[in-house]
C-alpha cells in the first residue's frame, strides 16, 4: 500500500474525504433548489473527480477548452457545454466531437460569431445547438439581457439552421464579495438576468429550454432558482484560499494541497526553504487583495493540521519560503528540521491544480492513489 | 507546410530567430568574458532549444527538479547541474540517475542536508558531486561566503566522502533592479561573494574547482567575472516583459508569446475578449510592481509588430480581456474583428511556457514545426 510518506516532493494532493464532502454539499442544495447541477471540469480536469459528481447526482459538464470536451467524452460524458464563446476557427474540432456522438452545446454572445457560426454550419451541412451568454455582472463576456442585439442573435441563429438551447451567465464578479448579504445579493442579480434574458427570447416567439447560472460563490448562496434549470460550478470540489475568504467555505473544507519537503533555512530571517515554489502552487495571489492575505498559500502538518500564521510567503520557481506572518520565528530551523515534510493550501485551485499533471489522492484508509489529469488546449 | 495561420490558439510560438540572436549573444558575451556557460534549462524545458544553446557553445545544464535532469539526460546531455538544494527524500532518485551515467552534481547549503547526504552515500556505497550554494544578495537560499558553518560543511562533505566540486550562487535580487548601474553592482556583488566563498575554502585547504554564478542581468552586465568559472542563465533564451523592465533586453528581442483570437467586445468598455485567459499566460504579474505594468502581457498583431499601449488587461481562466492602457477604444470592434488573432508577449516567459504542452516553433521561411516541452516533477 503506497503511503502519503513515500510520495515524492512537490505534489498535488487531493483528501477524498474532504472532497466527498464538498461533492455532496454542493448536490443537496442544488437538489434542494430544484435544479440540475453541472459542474465545471476545468478545476481539476480529471475523469476520475467527475466520476464522484456524476455518482452524487450531476447531470453534464461545463468545459472551458475543447480538449476537456475530448478527454471527457472519451471518458463516457456526453452531454457537454463549452462555456466560452466559440472562435469561427474552433469550428472544425467542435464539428468532428458532434459527429462521433458527443451532445455538445457551444455558446455565442454577438451577432458576428453567430454569423459565423452559420456560415461554417451551411458549409458542412451541421448543426449546433448554441446557447446564448448573458451578462449579468459587467466582469467578462455576454450580451446584456435588454441589449436589442439578443433576440437578433437568437432569430439569426435559428434562421441559420442552429439549435436554440437556452441562455447562460456566470456572475463572475461573487469572488469580489465576503459577506452572506452581498454574496445573496449577487445571485439574486445572476438569476435575474438570465430570466430575464429567457423570457425576452419567449416573448419573440423563440425557444428557450435551458436557463443556466452558476459561480461557486452565487451556488452556496441563492436563496431560490425560480425560473433556474440548471447550475454550474467548478472550484467548490475542492474549494480552495479565495473561497474562504469569500465565505463559503471553511480552511477544513480544503481538499486540495500541495505536499512539499523542507530543503534549508535562513534562520535569522525566520525562514524555512521548501521545494514547492510557484511551479507547483501557480503565480495565483488571488488573496493578496482579500481580506486575509495568504501569500502563496496556508502551511499545514503533513496530516493536514492548519499551523496558524504560517503562510508560503515567497515563491520562486522551485523554491519556497515558509514564514510567520506575524513575528520572525527564530526558531524555525527546529520547528520544521530539513526533511520534514508540510502541506500548503493553495489560494486558486483551477490555478494549482493545473501545475501538476497528476494527482495523489489520499483515500479514507490513509492509503494513495495516484490519478492522472491533463493539460493543454 | 504548416504556417502561422493554420495554428490552433491559445498557442505558445518560439520566434526562432529571435531565440536563436538571443542565445548567440549570451553566448559571445560569455566567451568574451572567458567563462564557461551552462544554460538553466527550466525556462524551456525543450530539449530542442538546448540543442540550439549547446550547438552555440554551452556547455553542461542547469536544471531546476530531478524530471528534468531525466528527461535531458535522456536527450543526451550528461553534465547536470541540479542546482536546488537537494531534500533527502530525493536522493533514490538522484542516485538512480548517476547509476545509469549520468554526471549530476548536487547542490547543499547547511549541515543537516550534508549529513543525510553522507548518511545515504555511505548506505548505498555512493558518492555525489557535491556545490555548496552561497547566498549572495539574501534573496532565498544559500550560506554565506562569511559563515563559519561554509568550512563546516565543506569538511563534513569531504569526510563524508563526497566530491567537492565547488561553490555556485544565484544573484536573484537582481530582477529588481533597472538601470545598468545598479546591475553592475549586483553583477559584481554576485561574482564576489562566490569568488570569497571559493577563497575561503581554499585557504581551508579544501577544493574548489568551480565557481558558478549567474542570473540573465547579471550574466548580461557584469563587467568582468574574475575568479568566476562559469555562469548559468536561462530567462535570455525568450526573455520576456519582466527582463524588458530591468533593462536587460528591447520588446523585439522577446522570442516566446502566445497566440490567440478574439472571441468577442464589449464595446463601450473597450474591450475585446480573446481565448488566450491565465491558462494560457501564466497568473504571473511580474510586471506588476515594475516601472511598466504590461497587465497580464503585451499586445501585439499576429505577425509580431507591438501594438503600443494595449495590453491584456484582465484574465480569467480561458477568457482574456484586450483593452488600452490609456483611453476607452470605443473602436476596439472594429480594430479586432471577431476571430482576429494576435500575439501576447509575456511577463515571465517561464511562468507562460510552463502552462503549454508544446511550442510551435516560428522558422525564417514563416513555417511552423511543433515541438513537445515536458512538466511536473
Amino acid at each position: 500500500m503506497t503511503s502519503l510518506h513515500s510520495v515524492e516532493t512537490p505534489a498535488a494532493l487531493i483528501d477524498v474525504q474532504r472532497m466527498q464532502r464538498n461533492i455532496e454539499r454542493m448536490q443537496t442544495r442544488m437538489d434542494h433548489l430544484g435544479v440540475r447541477f453541472r459542474p465545471h471540469v476545468k478545476t481539476a480536469k480529471c475523469p476520475d473527480v467527475t466520476r464522484a459528481q456524476v455518482a452524487a447526482g450531476a447531470r453534464g459538464i461545463t468545459v472551458s477548452t475543447l480538449k476537456e470536451a475530448e478527454q471527457f467524452f472519451a471518458a463516457g460524458i456526453t452531454d457537454i457545454l463549452y462555456a466560452v464563446g466559440i472562435a469561427p476557427d474552433k469550428l472544425p474540432r467542435a464539428l468532428a466531437l458532434c459527429q462521433r456522438g458527443c451532445d455538445l452545446t457551444l455558446i455565442v454572445d454577438n451577432i458576428d460569431a453567430a454569423h459565423a457560426l452559420n456560415d461554417f454550419g451551411k458549409a458542412h451541412g451541421a448543426t449546433f445547438e448554441v446557447w446564448i451568454e448573458i451578462d449579468s455582472d459587467g466582469h467578462r463576456a455576454g450580451i446584456k439581457p435588454e441589449d436589442d442585439a439578443l433576440p437578433e442573435i437568437a432569430h439569426a441563429l435559428q434562421k441559420g439552421g442552429m439549435t436554440l438551447g437556452g441562455v447562460m451567465t456566470h456572475a463572475g464578479s461573487s469572488y469580489d464579495h465576503s459577506t452572506p448579504d452581498a454574496l445573496r445579493q449577487i445571485a439574486e442579480q445572476e438569476r435575474a438576468a438570465a430570466v430575464r434574458a429567457a423570457q425576452r427570447l419567449r416573448e419573440a416567439g423563440l425557444p428557450c429550454p435551458a436557463v443556466s447560472v452558476g459561480s461557486t460563490p452565487t451556488a452556496l448562496s441563492a436563496e431560490h432558482l425560480e425560473g433556474v434549470t440548471e447550475v454550474r460550478a467548478g472550484v467548490y470540489v475542492f474549494f480552495d484560499l479565495v473561497m474562504h475568504n469569500v465565505g463559503v467555505c471553511t480552511l477544513d473544507d480544503i481538499a486540495l494541497s500541495v505536499l512539499t519537503t523542507v530543503i534549508g533555512h535562513q534562520q535569522e530571517k525566520g525562514w524555512a526553504i521548501v521545494d514547492a515554489g510557484w511551479m507547483a502552487m501557480s503565480r495565483d495571489r488571488g488573496t493578496q487583495k482579500q481580506t486575509h492575505d495568504f501569500g502563496f498559500g496556508q502551511v499545514c502538518t503533513d496530516s493536514g493540521t492548519v499551523l496558524e500564521g504560517y503562510v508560503l510567503s515567497g515563491a520562486n520557481q522551485e523554491h519556497g519560503i515558509v514564514s510567520c506572518r506575524v513575528d520572525v520565528d527564530h526558531d524555525i530551523r527546529q520547528r520544521f528540521p530539513i526533511g520534514t515534510r508540510l502541506r500548503i493550501l493553495p489560494n486558486h485551485a483551477c490555478a494549482t491544480g493545473a501545475q501538476h499533471p497528476e494527482y495523489k489522492v489520499l483515500l479514507s484508509d490513509d492509503s494513495i492513489e495516484t490519478r492522472p489529469r491533463f493539460y493543454g488546449w
